[in-house]
Order: structure tokens, then C-alpha cells, then sequence
């Protein structure tokens, strides 16, 4: 059973973690950062050692590598040989290169340290690259969520594939609904309720079945008037290419 | 005081709204609608008669047009000389051409007869073209909702370009994630939280604040890699749009 883990990385995914595993009990042996201020910090919040020198571990029974993708491989150069997992989206599990007891644990979800969540509702995708480690991985990460799935590479490449689409996009039509309404002056708070209510309905029925608005309903009057009213000219280039493929969807 | 009304429609808009009328204790006088179906359906809904024929209208204090964008102007010609408003976000309340009472009341949220709503929580943008009808819109507004706000007609248009931006584009690329996902039969349920804490997160900051993921923070390797991953060359197209715009937009 893994009962102590240390966490290399003190950026977002390495502060939920960390908190969510200390919440749930697991010890946090160390973190280790070559950011000073922030591992420093996050240490602090977590009742820790800070390592800066990727040097003299403390022994643990994980490490946990929560570093930007294109650095995992760099990292995983210069750790003993002990249990080890990233938390990438879309880095294969291939990566540890022939290390013992190597996975993946990827939480789907959004996270920023000034953001709190309730990590017990994150799915969390678990990839091991034996049997045993397997069962220890999703015991692990029972912990901290109830909902754990095990997907290969693959699979989980495309999920994070589909929630950049989900989440990064959406959040982008916001900014540019946002900057649209700032040039008039006009609340952009007025549209939460909206938005709120645009991603519940996902939880009742399919998205297919979900959609309104001119491009569905083929209203191509609308479409252009507010092809008209827009000022920016890149933002006016995406509403153009997503009503024309929303028309051609429905039109089928 | 408006204390009796008549709706024109049957339709998404005229189904919640002549609910959430009927649940304050606005008497609804009748149905007015060319489809007997939906239109005689409704009626029964809300205990009220069903009109087909557009004539022998029932006395009441207000109709309300809930009635496609583009047959707005001809339903108008149809209709006897008392107050009217419709529930249209980007009709200019001028399409009532001198008529004497006349406004508009525009429900800023995505409608589906078959999804359950709260309506008191729906911001409702009022318009009217003179001071004493405005105050009687208001007050029949708040009947219904909690957030009225009296916007002019530029300003309702503008309010409706950027609620399709945020909802219709939103779940359109909902709709993408998920056609994507089910190519390789991957469960789009995980993503469920994902996308609600998308949303809630704009509760708490600024979507610019909120902004994750490869394009945000310039992995063009990641964008690349989903680019290879998506089949779909419409999709792909979105995707490259889109990521390119949030490069630039975080480039700055």
C-alpha cells in the first residue's frame, strides 16, 4: 500500500494533489521544485520538507511528477529507482522508458491554485504499467476521488484531447462574449445564468439534443446581422466557422 | 396592472413563459397559435383556450408574441389595438411601427420545452416605448424573475450576439467532444464536471483568469499532437481557429 508519496512540481496540478492526498490522509514525505518561492510555499501548506536540488530523496513509497509535459521526461532522468507516476493528459506511459512500477494518475479537470474544488467529483484516469501497481495506483486514487477509471494511452490522450474542446474552448467563447459586451459597457454577468445553465443541461440530456440559437435553427438573417455587429475580425471568423458548421449539422 | 395576458405560440419561449405566468398568478386568457398540436397542448397546460384562427381574440391586458424572429412583423398586422410586447433578443422594438403600448421582454436563457427551468433565476431584459408601460413591464417582469434589467434595443442586441456566443458555441463544442470521444467508444460522461466547473468557475473570476490548457500556455507540440488525433477536417479547423486565437490572445 502506498502510504507516503512525494510530489515533484509546485504548479497547480501539485497543489490539489497535494492537498487532496493530505486531506485524505497520505503523508507527504517532500516537495520538490527548482521554484523556490512556490515549492517552498506549498510545502508549508502541506506539512512537508522542500527539496530544491532534485538531490538526496527522502525515502517515500511514490513520487508524484506534476511537472509541465515537455519537462516530464528530463525529470524522471533524475530520480532513484522508485515507484513513479505522472499526471499528464497526453503523455504516454511509454515515457518512464523501462522503469519498474511506473503510471499514469491524470485528474480531468481545471485546476488553478486560487480556485477551490471538491476533488472527491474529479474522474481521475489511472494507467499502470504491471498489475500490482495497478491495484495499488487505483486504491490510491480511491482516496481522493470517487471516480476512478483505467484507461490505457490512448484513451486518455483523447480524453484530454476532448476536454481541451470542452473546457478551454468554452471558457474562451466566454472571454470573447465578454470582450464583445465590454465595448458597450453592457454586465457580462448578466449571461451566467445562462452559461451555468447551458452546461447543466449536458447532466440531462445529450448535447446533440442541447442545441439552440440561429445556426440551428438555420436563421441565416440573424447570423449575418451579427456578423455585422462584431468589431473584432478574428472573433468574427470563429462565430462564422462554428454557425456554419453548427447549419451543416443540423441540415443533415 | 397587467393582470390578464394572451400568448402567440406554442413553442419553447411561449411554454416556459406562459408557466412561469401562470405559477405567479397572471390569469393566462388564451393560446393564440397556427399549430393545433402544440398549440391546443399548451392550452391544457396552462388551463386557459386555444385560439387558432387569429381572430375573435379574448379581452385581455397584454399579448405576448412568442413567435419566430422573422414572422414577428406580419403576426403584428394580425392583431387588434391593445399593449403588446414580443420576446425576441435581437428584434428592434421599432417592429411595432407606432402601435401604442409596445415593448419587449427577453428572457436571456437557452429554452427547451422538454428541460425544466428555474425561472426566477432567468435575467429578463425589458424595453418599452413609453415610461408608463415600462413601469407595468417591470412589474409583470419581476412576477416572474428575480433580475430585470430595462435595456435599450442596441443593448439587447448586443446581449443576444453574446449569449449565442457563450451557450449555442459552448455546447456546440460539447456536441464536437463528444462525437470525437464516441469514435473510439470513450465515455463523454467523464467530462460532465469538467464542463460544469468550466462554467461555475466565471462565478468566481474573470474568464480571462480562467483561461487552461496547450494554446493558453503556448504547447504547440500538445496542439499539434490533437491536431494528428482529430479525423473530422471540420473539427479540426475549429480547433486550430480556436487555439490559434487564444496564442495570440495570451501572446500579448
Amino acid at each position: 500500500m502506498i502510504k507516503k508519496i512525494s510530489i515533484i512540481g509546485s504548479g497547480n496540478v501539485a497543489t490539489h494533489l497535494g492537498l487532496a492526498f493530505k486531506y485524505s490522509g497520505v503523508k507527504i514525505q517532500e516537495i520538490i521544485s527548482r521554484n523556490k518561492e512556490s515549492g517552498f510555499a506549498l510545502s508549508k501548506k502541506l506539512d512537508c520538507m522542500f527539496n530544491n536540488q532534485f538531490a538526496n530523496f527522502l525515502k517515500t513509497d511514490l513520487i508524484i511528477i506534476c511537472v509541465k509535459d515537455d519537462n516530464i521526461k528530463e525529470v524522471i532522468k533524475k530520480l532513484p529507482n522508485i515507484s513513479m507516476i505522472h499526471t499528464s493528459g497526453s503523455t504516454d506511459i511509454s515515457v518512464f522508458d523501462g522503469r519498474k512500477n511506473t503510471g499514469v494518475l491524470y485528474p480531468v479537470q481545471t485546476l488553478k491554485k486560487e480556485i477551490k474544488i471538491e476533488f472527491k467529483s474529479i474522474p481521475i484516469c489511472i494507467e499502470a504499467n504491471n498489475e500490482v501497481f495497478k491495484k495499488k495506483l487505483i486504491s490510491l486514487g480511491n482516496k481522493i476521488s470517487n471516480k476512478i477509471y483505467y484507461l490505457n494511452s490512448f484513451q486518455r490522450k483523447h480524453i484530454h484531447l476532448a476536454a481541451v474542446i470542452v473546457s478551454n474552448f468554452s471558457n474562451f467563447c466566454y472571454i470573447i462574449a465578454k470582450k464583445h459586451l465590454d465595448n458597450y459597457e453592457i454586465d457580462f454577468s448578466l449571461l451566467i445564468p445562462l452559461i451555468i445553465k447551458t452546461a447543466n443541461n449536458i447532466t440531462e440530456s445529450d448535447p446533440i439534443d442541447n442545441q439552440t440559437g440561429p445556426a440551428k435553427r438555420g436563421d441565416n438573417k440573424i447570423i449575418n446581422e451579427h456578423l455585422k455587429m462584431m468589431k473584432n475580425k478574428n472573433y468574427k471568423k470563429i462565430y462564422q466557422l462554428l454557425s456554419q458548421n453548427i447549419l451543416e449539422e443540423y441540415e443533415k
